[in-house]
């Protein structure tokens, strides 16, 4: 089966997938245990570039409350020239105050020692339970077992040992057809809770072995998130460790030019590749079974964003999602809560192409069509608002289930 | 038991309790079915204050897609003068256009016709479902049916007929001991889901027989909702249908002046009121098994309110207070995403008295006192922000149950 399942991305015609543990030219990684997890499952993992002069990009967690490795990415690397990153799960290293911060760099230096680079060019991040004092020495020894572990195709044990609540790992390798050539576009990440539409994500590495400048990796990254990791949500909420990184090792000697056709190409494959990785957190969103995708047309720019993030956040249409359950009127309640003082207001709502809604006012459907609409893994619903406005905005969603509240109501997970 | 239940909220010394269904001087209420619930339970509520002269006050959603009810309330009523309240539940007469606006006149009319008193003094409102064409003729049939019916004592029937997901009527009637002598103080409310702390409380109405300036009555409602049905969360979503009414019926002769300590005693006596009822709309909350109240305290008036709502909206701190899980870092989490851009935050967290964050850094704390802490039905959280300001704002919250997730997601409720 293809990576790219949903039906709302499309697989560029120039790109091959390849063996999801696969990783760019130039790249070795690797998981290993290092007893965070009580399962006793990976919790440590290594990536690594082999070449120098690598370029890079990074986004990280708008919250106010940011986790220390967080903070020792923005405050002690070199963002636009990473070459290693190192992580651990099990253990999020937030609200640990200053020795979380001394675990974090901990961490840096030694993954730093173990790739043979300078500290400053070692990523770092963490995952898990928020305020729990984290035990630097163990992860180091763990990054540095790992270190000897490292492997061209370890993708598979490095986005393992990255999981936390993740049903399944998240990964995917692709072989991109640029007018220079060949290069690789590889990914791991992980998320399932704690996601809203900003930099929904928790952990995501990208990797390519593309010659990139540092500010092309800049553009693209910024880019692709913005119609990927920044537009889902599972419960709304905002991490304190979301971070993207891509790394670019150069190693397959393609140079991808600013403003080229190759940069429009390779944005394209990691725009694919991003999104369908949205889509995978979301799908599985903690209990999730099913995805939905929230459009809204016309009005503002500021509106539709926020009509966007208020259905794709409402535990009301993400229940009735859940259920199977065509009740639109909760759609209409989020749009009205969204934009208080609009009314009356005039909008329309379809669900899987069926109108319900017509300038804010019911109309009737074909009841069965409509049930078998929300029936499927994928649901589609459009807000159009009144005005003069073309602004556009989506997010996707997963519904709200039993297993939701069972997963976050047992005792600290 | 005294209606004074939680121990957020103080019973005045000045004020006794009456049998839950009385009303005051002037007023008869009663409540009936036409039909719209599928159940066959009471469906129409009819309030009725006999005193020409009445004064009255009203709040209602600041949603931007507002129920026929609610639009006519506003656009064809002397708020300030009200002697009539019409309502219907099972159906909410929202998102229903034209016709919707038809059917809520056509209820103001009936009942108008009914009390023998001008439109312009019927107040209507409707809860139930969104989107559904409500027949007004058969609401009005209900309210005259209901008008035949009025009694002194008729607030049980009336608390009953305005339930929908309710799993018990909240009503309660005071005396309220003046230094001009005793008046009466009664209110009925409804309310379980789509509660936000946003006048968060479908319905509520309030009667007293009080002799009121309309002003005075104003004034005291706002004061009052602020600190009530302002602060409360079952799901955070807003309704299309909040209302809040007040009438005086000034039956008693006993004169409140303003900026006179009987306004301030009456306002007391209110506060109490809408309190207690706020809390049993939490407490009720569908599915809900425990209440919170979180407080903040510190930083500036709107970096207090946003902290507050965040944390009492957000789905994992609910999910975490429905185990008893003492997680507080779901609380950092939901304080770092209202407050972006502000990293590192030095913020302290408490729950139940106990320290478990001093300056965003976790803190040893007695794991067993914590777990007992989080236990009980009625839990505190405290969260201080650093600085200078002096601001406070708290929420009161339900948690997050299987329960809740079954009754929104089995086909339209």
């Amino acid at each position: 089966m293809s990576f790219f399942a949903s039906r709302w991305v499309e697989s560029p015609g120039h790109v091959r997938e390849l063996a999801p543990t696969t990783l760019p030219e130039g790249f070795r990684a690797a998981g290993t245990v290092c007893g965070i997890k009580p399962s006793g499952g990976l919790d440590v993992g290594l990536l690594v570039s082999d070449t120098p002069g690598s370029a890079s990009a990074a986004r990280f967690t708008r919250s106010g409350v940011q986790a220390a490795p967080v903070l020792v990415c923005r405050e002690r690397c070199r963002l636009d020239a990473m070459r290693v990153v190192a992580v651990n799960s099990g253990n999020a290293n937030a609200a640990t105050g200053r020795a979380g911060l001394d675990a974090a760099l901990r961490m840096q230096d030694a993954a730093a020692a173990a790739a043979g680079v300078d500290a400053e060019l070692v990523a770092v991040a963490s995952t898990g339970v928020i305020g729990v004092a984290l035990d630097g020495a163990v992860v180091s020894r763990g990054l540095t077992s790992a270190a000897t572990a490292l492997r061209a195709d370890g993708g598979g044990e490095f986005a393992e040992a990255i999981r936390t609540t993740d049903a399944f790992s998240k990964l995917a390798a692709l072989e991109v057809e640029l007018p220079g050539g060949r290069v690789r576009l590889c990914a791991q990440a992980k998320g399932a809770g704690m996601i809203q539409p900003g930099l929904a994500t928790l952990l995501c590495f990208v990797e390519t072995d593309a010659v990139l400048e540092a500010s092309t990796a800049d553009l693209l990254l910024g880019v692709t998130c913005a119609r990927s990791f920044e537009r889902i949500s599972v419960d709304g909420q905002l991490s304190t460790n979301d971070t993207v990184l891509l790394l670019a090792s150069g190693a397959s000697g393609v140079t991808v030019e600013p403003e080229s056709d190759g940069e429009l190409r390779l944005g394209e494959a990691l725009d694919a590749l991003l999104r369908q990785l949205a889509l995978l957190v979301v799908k599985d969103g903690e209990g999730a079974t099913r995805v939905g995708r929230i459009e809204i047309r016309g009005g503002h720019l500021e509106a539709v964003e926020r009509v966007a993030r208020a259905v794709a956040n409402s535990p009301l249409v993400k229940a009735a999602l859940h259920g199977g359950d065509p009740n639109w009127g909760r759609i209409a309640q989020a749009v009205g809560m969204a934009l208080p003082g609009t009314a009356p207001l005039q909008f329309d709502i379809e669900i899987g192409g069926i109108a319900v809604c017509r300038e804010g006012t019911a109309v009737s459907y074909d009841a069965g069509a409509l049930a078998a609409a929300v029936a499927g893994e994928e649901v589609d619903y459009l807000v159009e608002l009144p005005g003069a406005g073309v602004a556009e905005s989506e997010c996707f969603f997963s519904d709200l289930s039993h297993d939701y509240v069972t997963i976050n109501s047992e005792y600290t997970t």
